[in-house]
């Protein structure tokens, strides 16, 4: 133990750099340290060390944890173990977490927490427990979680906070300090005060950094911008996401369908559905879908298996087309050989394009405007490059085989196919965007199909033809 | 023109709605409107509708205008051209429109900028155009633009802002208000104030809503919070941007190597650097590098080559692993067409594996804790997945060629390829990240190569073993 004993001077720095090795992990000797404590029943540097860390330092270290280490630290933190980390924690942990404890005690906790901490808590839980917590909540409290929960997943609704200053508009910027300074209740963090008529309808918001360079005696109406950007609780919060980056928000108004005040959006749930979404867009190209590393076995081989099984067909399809050229391979076993090289190639080049294509839609780079000049381009590349890789290919497959004519065949067979990966690579994620769908989901699968099919057929085609085969 | 006349008091209210139709992308009839007045020298509709716009709907008007109508709308707009908005246009855009100025003009609007939008236009620009733009600016401008331009590309020093409202630590929270209030050259919008020394360096620093809470006899240092966040300005985007999202910062010092405070980082900066890095990711893993939609067709072809260089090299090799085969395919041609359907599953399945990985390990949500637990998951979900296809493929092929002995063959290879896929889609990246590589740059051809040597190898290997060919 005499090498731990340094050890928590250190992490009573609170430094991000005592809890933190240099790969970004938790130290494991911090983790030891910790571990030791739990296995102590060490109450007093538990809740004078792990107590005063960050809650995402504090969900850092829960994850690392074994998995009865973690209900022993919560038990032994009590009061000092802050329920936000464990919106900083994955699924899987939150719920083995939450699921130990008694209703009551996160129901307490819950009291604690900003209204969009506490309502990714509960979201998960089944009807039941969350029910039962709410019912022990103070009416105020219970009615804006129950309100927030009302709206679907991945709304503003859903994601706002509901805890907010408003003031009305003939107050002035002297008595909106001073009711700053003296509220106790006011939100943990804010960056915005909003301006409301008495029937909480949103008039105007003013940054607090605008409130501090007026005088006293101004009127807030005065100095309010008109809130162009509130926005509608049921708004996708992808959307609402796109509106904080064009116009550089750091909180918005979130509004109900008659205009009243109910929430507010803050940069930093924003900055986690920007996270969230690009993210989406990454594992949907990967042809993988909504899945946790800390998933099951079964249930992540379930989740894969519905692209496997279409993944299976296209490769049905792409053989069957093979197997109509049998008589030519039959002949010409080269043609096994080489086949594979033409359809890798398309199957590369397409997979390019596409990737460029479906994150411009992402990002609505994209549009009417450019769209027909981004397809010449593409078109361009596709021949530009099938030309290269033609002759580069056809020297590599006539000398290999000692058979120029078979060089020849293949370079043709290249150039076709990088041009159909090209098209295939722009047309088909603009399809499906046109059509309403997500581009990201479903594009993969059916430009290597394209390549793959085009590449065999063309290849075999046309050797089939310059050799007179069968 | 009728039809269009009904326009300009819509563009007057500056409402989102009015300049973006239903796709996102500005209205065909905002722009036929604005292209008149700019066929018309319209100066009085141009500066009251277009001038007014938000920096963000200046920039898509800007490049869903036609090249020779950009020049002509910033010349008509005269000093109501907003040059932020050129931080929001593609690159080619920006260098055309700022190419067509002179330099004199570039000088004077880019002191208006805050400096970080300063600093993104002038570091496209060529040496020589940059020296004589910052020739022309005011000593501490320049100075400041300088030292923001000599930080390298991608670190806090280059994106900060050098504009900030920094105190000493024995004013009190009144003399920091009447500061404020009295000081007409503070940044356009900031929400922290910093504490500093005579040195200039940084002793903490205090968010706004927190001044607005407290009583104006209170000296600043008794309520700054200690900045443990200060960014040194040489510190890689990414990592601060991590800094920020894992402790929902608003904004963070920028200090130099003598903990001076020289500048700024932003969120509406690191939501940038977010998406950025996003992209970026996205990108390499479909094996394109770092390119832009308006980038030329040369330059988009040659950017592209290398990664095809690279699979042609792997395709090769998987082609010569099939030539090892080609007596057995001689004599059962079946094979060759049923061998593709192996590789592309691996492939798939390969596929989905490396992207959880790479992307668990871009948001550090894999470490050294959950490495193993989830390589014997993905090793377990391989193996199920396998034999669930197995079993699929196996039917499929015994029917197909009407040869149960096939269908067996193909289905061990199978197993055998969904587990190489796995195994390869984890521990490639890992291997990768572990030897300092980016994973989402080299990972997919690796993992492609893997499954395709494997799947082809197996199916060929047994059948020549089983049926006893050569």
């Amino acid at each position: 133990m005499d090498d731990l004993e340094t050890l928590p001077e250190a992490a009573s720095d609170n430094d991000e750099s005592d809890i933190y090795g240099d790969d970004g992990a938790v130290k494991t000797s911090y983790l030891a340290r910790v571990g030791a404590a739990i296995a102590d029943r060490d109450v007093l540097f538990l809740r004078s060390h792990v107590g005063k860390l960050h809650q995402s330092e504090l969900g850092h270290v829960l994850e690392a944890l074994h998995s009865e280490q973690r209900a022993a630290l919560v038990e032994l933190l009590g009061d000092e173990f802050d329920f936000a980390s464990l919106t900083e924690v994955d699924e899987a942990v939150r719920m083995e977490i939450v699921d130990a404890l008694p209703n009551e005690q996160i129901a307490e906790a819950v009291q604690e927490l900003d209204s969009d901490d506490a309502v990714y808590i509960l979201e998960d839980l089944d009807q039941e427990d969350r029910d039962e917590i709410l019912a022990q909540l103070p009416f105020t409290e219970r009615v804006r979680l129950r309100r927030s929960l009302g709206y679907p997943e991945e709304t503003a609704g859903r994601r706002m906070q509901t805890e907010f200053v408003a003031v009305p508009p003939f107050w002035t910027v002297g008595q909106t300090i001073d009711y700053m300074r003296d509220n106790d209740d006011l939100p943990e963090s804010f960056s915005q005060v909003f301006v409301i008529d008495p029937m909480f309808r949103l008039l105007g918001a003013i940054d607090l950094d605008r409130i501090l360079r007026t005088r006293r005696d101004v009127k807030v109406e005065e100095i309010m911008h008109e809130t162009r950007h509130a926005i509608p609780a049921t708004m996708d919060q992808e959307e609402a996401a796109q509106i904080f980056e064009q116009y550089d928000l750091l909180s918005a108004a979130v509004v109900d369908e008659n205009e009243r005040l109910v929430g507010v959006l803050t940069i930093e749930n924003i900055v986690d559905v920007i996270q969230e979404e690009a993210e989406e867009d990454i594992l949907r190209l990967g042809g993988v879908g909504d899945e946790e590393l800390s998933d099951s076995v079964v249930s992540t081989s379930r989740s894969r298996v519905p692209w496997l099984v279409v993944n299976l067909f296209t490769a049905i399809l792409s053989a069957s087309v093979i197997g109509l050229f049998d008589a030519t391979i039959q002949q010409m076993v080269a043609l096994a050989v080489l086949m594979p090289i033409v359809a890798s190639m398309g199957g590369n080049a397409g997979t390019q394009t596409m990737t460029v294509t479906v994150r411009a839609l992402a990002t609505r780079d994209m549009d009417i405007y450019n769209a027909g000049r981004i397809i010449r381009r593409e078109a361009s590349v596709g021949l530009i490059n099938g030309v290269v890789f033609a002759i580069l290919i056809g020297l590599v497959a006539g000398l290999w085989f000692g058979h120029a004519n078979l060089g020849g065949i293949i370079a043709a067979a290249m150039i076709i196919n990088m041009l159909a990966a090209a098209l295939g690579g722009i047309l088909i994620p603009l399809l499906l965007h046109r059509f309403g769908a997500d581009p990201a989901i479903a594009s993969a699968v059916f430009v290597t199909t394209v390549t793959d099919v085009v590449g065999f057929s063309s290849f075999l085609g046309l050797a089939t033809w310059w050799f007179g085969f069968k």
